[in-house]
């Protein structure tokens, strides 16, 4: 299933800004970076009760917020990307 | 129909964060902010039209990205959330 990984982590401090650096390595053993802080990643039940886990070790739920959306798919029928940045299709046919 | 607006509008320059707040507002003419440069609207296909319009006529292509997603329903078994900011449920009852 895909899924959109997103989070709002405050960096005033120093330990924000390390939680929000941990907070992407995370999501990036899991899927691509679409936005600064916002991560499309594809995954089946037991791999996103991981990812789960491992973002809420992460995260400081006094300070941060971490939404994580099921997507509808196909995800070319179900969203409309503008501006700099066009997400990887993770379907489409990988020319090597 | 749900729909997840995200962006990333650069706020380097005074011109980017004035597109920032001009974005954001477009967005609560449609919904809730449910993170920093996250909002979840509930929409028709007409507003939907209205909505990415206004929002297209706000950011700079070059320099912003700009994603509308299509949310799964219902929300409640498609969003986890976590930490500080707990979204308005659209459909829940409205105690007055």
């Amino acid at each position: 299933m895909l899924i959109l990984v997103s989070y709002d982590v405050s960096t005033e401090s120093a330990a924000g800004r390390r939680r929000l650096r941990r907070v992407a390595k995370v999501c990036l053993n899991y899927g691509q970076r679409v936005q600064k802080s916002v991560f499309e990643c594809k995954v089946n039940l037991a791999q996103m009760e991981i990812l789960k886990a491992e973002l809420l070790d992460e995260i400081d739920e006094e300070e941060d917020s971490l939404r994580i959306y099921r997507i509808s798919e196909p995800l070319d029928k179900n969203l409309m990307e503008f501006g700099k940045f066009k997400a990887v299709d993770f379907e489409d046919t990988l020319i090597v």
